[in-house]
């Protein structure tokens, strides 16, 4: 086995030890190494932690855990991200609660780019999947890394939508990077460990276990400068996964919806606790300091019109409306107006709505 | 003429010379009755006044005009309340630009009750028209008087949906009360004055001008404790109101939509500025403290749905859908989904909406 290879079974042995942190840290320091940790004495440990932590360290790992670790390591393209990994998420180190290895998959400069969580509903509309994927794409062709959970809904679409954009994506899991869950997303699971990445802090073979998934929905807040929730029941997880992100000092964004969508309840409550609305990607960025709401180009508005039709899209920015509203608003004769609404149309920038009325596209 | 008859038309006349109010505060402490001030000698005003509030009120009213007050006012039913009046709205003295007279047709006691104000777009969505509706029926039957404008959209259905339930609601027109605008409202104003009320701060004959709206909106907000909109355009009047009633110290509440709807993007705005998010009537009642939230009877709040239409009524619960999207999300055919849909429309449970589409009725 090479060096770098027992360095990695060493933190990932120290870190199944599950110590509280600041005894983790305070072995370290006197320690220097993983490795020399474990071949500490009872007595040497007994120095620097107390009893408890001792004899969980002198308990040896089961056999069959160790093997595990060693043959998902032995794979290739997967990586132990330790503390001291120089490619080690900043953005939890800062928090106080980070796991002491990451098990990882995929692109390591994901790792540390600004980084913004995208959560919600398994059980979201087309509408809030379209959602998630149009935010996620935006945002990771802005420069940040698109964080979710690789849940069914929301947290797919999320992905699926970084993918199509610059690819910046990571998917933080609630299991060993062995057990992709849910089976479903499995091909999604594949093209995350090409295009983006994955990670966890659990080891291999680690099952689905209720208990692990607020864990891991800490680090999907904790790795992030804010989280942006898509659609949520007022019961939805994404509500709990928003508190933290609150609590660990993250920005708190949520997209607004009907008032008789179950799925924008979650949304209004998180809005109403002080979470910013976003209509826009756009609006995220600002937030986020990362654009000038001044030099912002908001996808859905449009740069000044200009040219021959100039008037007539003018007139449509506000609402859609009907010919004789048009007729009004730019002074065109109908039959001059149906003649540029026809031709704007098959420039696809304006779209007929049943009853005679027009909308411009976004 | 009669004693009342005579003071009413004294005070419309003064009214009329739209003094700055301080000066007409000023003479009615010095001269006790608007018809001493008109009988009072140029030096005596001048005595109390400067000289260009003595020339307007030296200067005679158009004959026309009086004759136009004289025969308004001698009609049954119609009535001014004056500052003086125990019924003129106390909200409007409180807020120092209160007009000296209101033109007044319908229920009088509704002038001082805890009011709300609902505005919005001319050109609502049928889902914007229905919520107009049912906040202002819900709220009329909690007690509040429902103050809009008698504009065509959000307006009118405030005013219906206030009048289907206890009917405490008040039109306050930019016009003339004897010139009702919009005509196609003719007949909601008929309504009004026998079930609610219409109030005008312009003497009768005054025509729809452009520049009075602006004088009738800073009403419409002042008499109320809140001002809740519906659906707005990023350009509406409506967000003018709005601000209006955030000077005046007023509650601003802004029901949400979907980031695609264009009508939805002034409510956003309003809520990004500090507006409440509002989703139900209740909530409006808790934020003017007159109901608590834990007691909350939520009305667009429904049971599970069930029965043999359940799954339908589930795939259409978040938003409008056409027959294709309908067959993706519950599997049925072209020709189930038709006999299911035309059942729920008959029950009063699904609405068809223009191009092929179908939504949930609240």
């Amino acid at each position: 086995m090479n060096v770098k290879a027992a360095r990695c079974e060493a933190w990932a042995e120290v870190a199944h030890k599950a110590l509280p942190l600041d005894a983790l840290v305070s072995l370290l320091r006197a320690f220097g190494e993983p490795s020399a940790i474990l071949n500490a004495s009872r007595r040497d440990l007994a120095a620097v932690v107390p009893t408890a932590a001792v004899s969980r360290l002198m308990e040896p790992l089961p056999p069959e855990l160790l093997t595990a670790i060693r043959a998902w390591l032995a794979e290739p393209g997967n990586e132990l991200v330790a503390w001291d990994d120089h490619d080690y998420p900043r953005a939890l180190l800062e928090l106080g609660h980070a796991p002491p290895v990451l098990y990882f998959v995929g692109r390591r400069e994901l790792l540390n780019r600004p980084a913004l969580a995208i959560v919600g509903s398994r059980n979201a509309s087309p509408q809030g999947l379209d959602n998630a994927r149009a935010f996620a794409r935006a945002l990771a062709d802005a420069g940040l890394t698109i964080i979710s959970g690789l849940a069914l809904g929301v947290d797919a679409a999320a992905h699926e939508g970084a993918l199509e954009g610059s690819g910046s994506t990571l998917a933080v899991v609630g299991t060993g990077l062995d057990r992709v869950y849910p089976a479903r997303n499995r091909e999604l699971a594949h093209r995350l460990a090409h295009h983006g990445g994955l990670l966890s802090e659990f080891s291999p073979g680690t099952p689905a276990r209720a208990s692990n998934f607020p864990r891991r929905n800490r680090l999907i807040s904790g790795m992030a400068r804010g989280v942006l929730v898509v659609e949520a029941a007022l019961s939805s997880g994404s509500l709990i996964t928003a508190r933290h992100a609150g609590e660990q000092g993250r920005e708190v964004f949520a997209i607004p919806g009907s008032i008789h969508s179950p799925l924008a309840r979650g949304c209004h409550k998180l809005i109403r606790e002080g979470a910013k609305l976003v209509e826009t990607a756009q609006d995220v960025l600002v937030e986020l300091g990362l654009a000038s709401r001044t030099a912002a180009v908001v996808p859905t508005n449009r740069p000044e019109e200009s040219g021959p039709y100039a008037a007539l899209l003018i007139a449509l920015a506000a609402d859609a409306a009907d010919l004789d509203q048009l007729a009004a608003r730019t002074g065109l004769s109908a039959q001059e107006l149906c003649a540029d609404l026809m031709a704007l149309e098959l420039d696809g920038k304006v779209a007929a709505l049943p009853g005679g009325r027009w909308q411009q596209r976004p």
